[in-house]
Order: structure tokens, then sequence, then C-alpha cells
């Protein structure tokens, strides 16, 4: 997947809510997105909202994937639960799963798999957890994509399995020099100004790397940018990085298209 | 399936705990029986011990299949939560697949779904629900075998879709004479004796019909019979009706085998 | 209680998110109403956002109560769950307790107590959940207010166990020939005009009585109206209802000042 | 609670099963101990349990404490779940109020408060964690009792907080030589045998210190032992710490009677 030229991906998280409870705008941003990942139930998300959420992406004609999480609701699996690399191994086998079920429910089965949040975040910086991830899309089905946070510890490991991987970065996140991501509770650590995500996103696909905060490349594929959906600048800024992206003569489509 | 003459299969429920908590006895109940009905992690179960289980059944030999139940760990899954029919469908299906993606981490692969409890029951005595559950059956995995409770709605209208089933009686629990369960809290509505249990099982085998409290019988086909593990008395009961289905020439045995 | 005249409380149910999850907009209807019924972890709610909101109402001056529901975080609470009457009291006195620490933690210790969603409506029509929710109230802390809903069980039976009560009324939901609300699903069962509710509301007040869909008028005291928050729609109601009663010189305040 | 002398308390953990799962024989431990420590519904226990449970304590003349633990029903309770202190506060006096209204409920007042299984070993290590274990007990009911882990940092924190406190060892657990527990997958760390466990017992309490693994002894107030439930030969060792204790002279009774 790392030769496309000039197309990306565009993803977002969605089906989080739970319930009578709502989380972002998944309406409004499949109308920008490429990839939608699916929340599978643990960390948000439930039948309900998958069925419908499927449904809808199948509508758009939007790429759909599973989006496994700690069982952490409470969390929203933003927290590094305790869980052994077996246990994560299983709890991600079975989310892809129910993902599986309800996306054929839906008629419109799951291409990949993107860890969510805490876990997510795991699989760049720690192999074992990345390998859990891995050896769980392996055993249920490895005709998945692995969709990973680039320059990370998942990507290398899947592809040595026999694992396709495409790899993402952040169009308004800055990084550190390591390429991951600078906290938030840090200065200049989110890139709120629509324009400017957009004209980094341009860059960072033209380049084929990532910037980091002092202005440094570091080389990577780059398959797939991640946008939110969680409050309306963050639609907003998704659409605005669709459009730089397109008027730069940049391709927008799934990275298995 | 109801062709099958002087054979038939027994299933229990198993792998109902849920983290630290235990629920019956599954390594002696998995001596026993040919099918294992496998908690999804709704009334009972969670990843580990779903993989572990489906492991256990493969060791042993034992078909294994999808038990899905209300989401009501609370519950057990033993009370009527009040879902739509669509819901429980969506439910349900989410259950198949977590528990296809488990038994395939397992390497023993599901080839049946039976329902749970307050779920199972109302399979037998509401048409709605009974469809619900077939037609998540049929959206995700056509070749799944229904195992039906003997003499509700289930079964009829599964053929009619185009499914396969079985169906189920117990041993060990007086029937009414519509021939649904007697309520546990009347007298007589559970056989304690694995002597008589046992003898229950032949004769309703061989007549294909099941026995009401009154004594009278209601023709069915039977595949299987369902016993519990929940107590080593139960254990003991389920241990009695195999030696004696085996003693009067009944075969043991998966009612796919 | 219900001795008081021309004056009125507003109380509005709040704390009904749940982790990252948002419910309604507690920061502006706690500017509007003089009681906040606050959930206690079971339908929603979790220590953080009550300890959050007991605060928040003790700075704007607002009285708050424990609001304990069904323990369904995916129904919201809205769903009949089947729990016994015993056990019922036992997870109304379970939630009142956490909701007594929690407010005596924000420095602000609740006053009243009242049944969320389901068990609300359960409390009104079913004498033996009013009895239910009333015991636990007199065994947890009998100086506790019951806020009940006006015409059913609950108001008559807990000033026999000689717990105080109030009882309330909703200024934008059409009541039935009985008492009870319209059901939802009914045209013309929810007011949608503010200024119609706030009518409503004043006539009500001053007749003390609650008026029919078909116009009747059914004497009951009236100590309350619940508003809602969940929308921005409904907290426009809630400030019209407020600013009607007070420009009709009914004072709204809580019904313990 | 210091100066006591040749008389110590027996404590140990129950209540601690959910919905149809059990947990360990309540009933027989209650025979044993003069201390029992609640489950508050987090890591195990719901209000029926607590509800029986507490009642049951109090016909057999055994007081009672809130056992509050981190909200991980599938981890039981035993893993470090990334709250923070501010948060643990809040879990921790939520608890503290259910279990005072169960207690209250059935008619036994709670008297203490002990942390359970990883939130407990954190209050022994970590003085923010402690802090926010006692900054909870403080808000909620000052009168209570901090039941802690000997050597650790809850006391020292809660005396100079004036908070009384009583301080536990464990009868059947190797200690380093820092004076915490050796770990369970360390050969050694668990005494399997009731006279050795017993004879511990007794030269701990006389001493007024824990022995290490190396034979070393640490100076520490002791009012209480910590025993456990969860299998039978646990209730045998906690039997025989009781006769092995009385046989030697010293009184078994609370620490507070």
């Amino acid at each position: 997947m790392n030769t496309k030229r000039l197309s990306v991906d565009l993803n977002s998280d969605m089906a989080e809510g739970f319930g009578a409870y709502r989380m972002g705008d998944d309406d409004a941003i499949l109308k920008v997105v490429t990839s939608a990942n699916i929340a599978c139930g643990f960390h948000g998300g439930d039948p309900e909202i998958m069925a419908r959420t499927f449904a809808l992406a199948k509508e758009r004609g939007v790429a759909v994937g599973a989006h496994p999480g700690f069982p952490d609701l409470w969390g929203f699996g933003r927290r590094n639960i305790p869980f052994s690399a077996g246990e994560i191994e299983r709890l991600v086998a079975y989310q892809i799963g129910a993902a599986q079920a309800m996306s054929a429910y839906a008629g419109h089965p799951i291409t990949h798999v993107k860890a969510h949040g805490a876990l997510g975040n795991l699989t760049q910086q720690n192999a074992e957890v990345a390998m859990a991830v891995n050896r769980a899309i392996k055993a249920v089905d490895p005709s998945l994509v692995c969709l990973v946070i680039a320059l990370g510890h998942q990507q290398r490991q899947a592809n040595e399995m026999g694992l396709k991987t495409a790899s993402e970065i952040f169009a308004d996140r800055a990084y550190t020099e390591e390429g991951y991501l600078v906290d938030r509770k840090i200065a200049g650590s989110v890139i709120h100004d629509p324009a400017e995500a957009a004209a980094r996103a341009v860059r960072m696909v033209r380049m084929s790397a990532i910037e980091t905060i002092s202005g440094k490349s570091i080389r990577t594929p780059i398959d797939s940018i991640c946008v939110h959906s969680d409050t309306p600048a963050a639609v907003m800024i998704a659409a605005t990085v669709r459009l730089g992206l397109e008027a730069e003569g940049i391709a927008v489509k799934n990275f298995l298209s």
C-alpha cells in the first residue's frame, strides 16, 4: 500500500455513543472521510449504533473497519488498563468478530482494523501490545488491513506476519522528535486552524514524512490521515483538510481502492 | 436433522463465568456432552473464558456454538429485559460474531447458536423474538444450526427461512400440557433423581415426544438433550443420562456428526 | 407541604452523563430551577459528575436530591427492568446513600429523593414499587422529602409512613383522564410551545389541579413542576415557565424553603 | 487504638459476589472474624448481597465496614486502574455512602473503612492515594475508623487528619524487608500451613511487629489480622489462627470493642 502516490485516505473514529449517549457527529463526518473506524462496544458503541453506522457508511460509500478498545466505558478507552498481552489479543479478537457480524448484518463488511485510544497509542510504543493486536487480526481474519499509527511498532511487525497495513498521520496534532504525538497538555500540541492543518496534511503527504514540532522531517509511508468528529470545529478541520488535499491534486480515497 | 434415529446430542451451557467469578464445572461437563453452548459476554462470559473453553472443547472433541443472552450480567440473562425485536436481532448478531472470532482464535469454529435463559424461553413462546434470533443467525452466517427448544416458534420459522435446526428437550424438567417448562417454583418441576432423569430421556428419545406432567405425550423431533453443569448434582445427572442412553443403545453424538 | 399557596418549586433531573458522555445542559438549567435531582450512577451519573454537580448546585443555591433509577445505563433507566419490590427497595437505598455521601463531600447535603424514568413511572402506577421506594427512603433517612409524581400511589403511602412529600406535575406533557402522562408516541403528548407550557403551569398551580387532554381538571396538591434540560429547546421551555409563573405572582422557590 | 494489649481483631473481606456469582464462603468466615469488610458494588458486590451480609453480620455480632475498590468488576479490583487521586477520593466517598445506606437499611451501621485489593495496596505504598482515601472518609463520616495496612502511608496521615485508625497484618503472607507483602508469584510468599500461620500471628501480635522473610522484625501497632474466605483452606487457616490466638491468651475482639 506504500506505493500509492498523490492519493490518501481520510479516516475517523465513529459510532462511539452508548445507549442514549451520543458522541461526535457521525453523519457530518461521513460526508468527509473515506474510512470509518467503528467502535465495538468496549470503550463505546453498542449493537444499535454499530448497525446504524455501518448502514450509513454503506449508503455513503465509505469503507469501514473495526475500532477495538479497552473495556473501559467510564474512561472511554483513553486509559491504560493493565491487561496482559494475551488478554489484549483476545479482547481485540472478540471485538473484531463483533464488528464483522454487525457489518455483515448491515451488508457492508469491514475491511480494516484500527486500535482505539490508549490501546492505539500502546501499539505505537509497545512492541508486545502491537504484536497482540496483530495476532488477533491474523487469527480472526488475515485479509483485514491493519490501520496503524505511522512510525510505530505495529506496521513492521504486521508486514512480517504477512498482514496488509496502512499507516496514518494526524493533520491537527504536533509530533515529537521521536514521531510520537505531543501530549495534549503541552501548548501547541493541537492545531486549531483548519487552513494550517490542511497545509500540513498536504506537505506531509507530498514529502511522505511527518513534521516534528522542531520542523524536522521523519520519512514514513502515509496512507491515511486521521480526523476527528467530536466537535463542530473538528468536523470543519476535517472538511478543510479534504478540500486542501484535493485543491493540491491529491486524490482522497480509501487505501484499498 | 429430524430423520436421525437412535442417536441424540447432549448439550450444556458453559463459559458463563466473568473475570474472577466462576459458574459451573465446565471441565467436568465437557467430559459428558457432545455440544457446548459458549456464553458470549453479555449475560456471562468474557474473551478469556471464551477462548479457554473453546480450546478445551476442541481438545475434548466437543462441538461448539454461540450462546447469546440479554446484556444483563446482574441478572445472569434470566430476566426479560424489554428490548424490541429489532434490538434483539442486533444484540444476537453481535454475540454470534464475537463467538465466531473467539472460536476461530481457538481453532475450533462454532457450528450452532442457542439462545440463553430468558431470551431462549422467549424464542419458544414469542414468535417475534424467535424471528429476531433467526434473522440474526441468517444475517451473520446461515450455515449455523439453530439449536432450539422443542415445540416452540423458532424451529418452524427457521426451517421456512432455510436455516438448519436441531431441537432440544430437558431430561430433568417437567413439562406443561402445552409443552412448556413447568415453573421452577412449582413442586415436581425439577427432577432430582439421576436415574429417573435418565429413564425419562430414554423414553422421550425413543418416542420422539416429550412427556407432560400429566403423563401425556406430545410428538416432536428430538435432536439434543440439555443438561446442566452448575452443581455437582447437575453434572451427575448429566453423566447418568449419558450412561442411560448408551445402555439402551442410543448413540450420544453431536447433531451434525 | 400541601398548604403552600402561590409558590411552587421547579425541579430538573441532572448529572446524567457518564464518563466522557454528556447529557443535558446542567449549567444552563441550574440557573432556572430550585431543585436538582442528581443521578446516582445506575441509569447515568458517576462520582465525578455527581460531585461536580452538587458543588455547582451549592454555588447557585439550588436544593439537591437523590435521583435513583434502574441499573440500566444502556437503556438510561427508561425501561422496566424486572426487579422484585425487595430488590428495588435495596437498589434505591444504595443510591440514596451514594448521593448522601457525594453531597456531603460537596458540602451540600441532599434534602429529597425522586425516582427516575421507568422507576418513577412505576411509583405512580404500582403500589408495591411506590412502597419499595418509600421504604428505602425511610430506612436510610426519614428526614428526606419524597418528591413524587402527582396523583400516584407514592404520596398517600409516604404520608401514612410519616414521610414528608412534595408532588410534581409536568408543564410540557399532556395528561390522560386518569392523571397519567400521555404516551410520547401519541400526537399532542408533548407541548413544544414555551408560552403554552408556561400558561399551563400557571393555570395548574392556581387551580391546584392537573388538566387532562380532554380539558377536565383533577385536583391535586402541586409542590413542584418538572422541567427538562436535555435540549436547548427544553431549557428555553423551563426558563419561560419560570418567567411565566413569576409574572403571574407565583413565587418560584424550593418546596422546603 | 494502639494501646490495646493482648487482644486483636480478625477481619475478612466479604459480600464480594455479584448477581448470580458467588465469591468466598461468607457464612463460614462470619463465624470466625470480628470485623467484616463489605464490598460496595465496584469491584464486586451488589445491593442484594450487601444487605444480606450486613444482616448476617448483625446476627452474628460481627462489626462491619465499607470495603471500597476500583470500579473493575472484570479484574475484581486487583488491577491498578489509572484514576487520579481526586477521582479515587470521589469513588471511595461514593462507596462509603452506599455502604452506610445498606448497613443502615440492615440495622447494623458500618464503623470502619478498608480499601480493597489494588486500591488497598496503593494506600500502603503511595502517599497521594492514601490521602485520597483518608480525605474521602473524613468528608463522608470522620467517625469511621480507617482500617489500614500496617507500615504504610495511610495510618500516619489519617492520624494527623484526626481520623481513628486500626492497622492490620496478614497471618498467611510473607513480608519483604520493607514491610510489603512478598509477591504471590514468589515461592514462600503464602503460608499454607494453618498451624504455622497461627504461630506467626501469635508471635507478631505479642511483639507488636511484623516478621520479614529474612526473620527480621519491624515494629508496628497491630490491631487486626486479615484472613481470607475464598477457599475452604482459607477458612480453615482463619479458624486456626483464631484458636491459636485464644489458646495463647490473646483475646479476639473487634478493635472498637
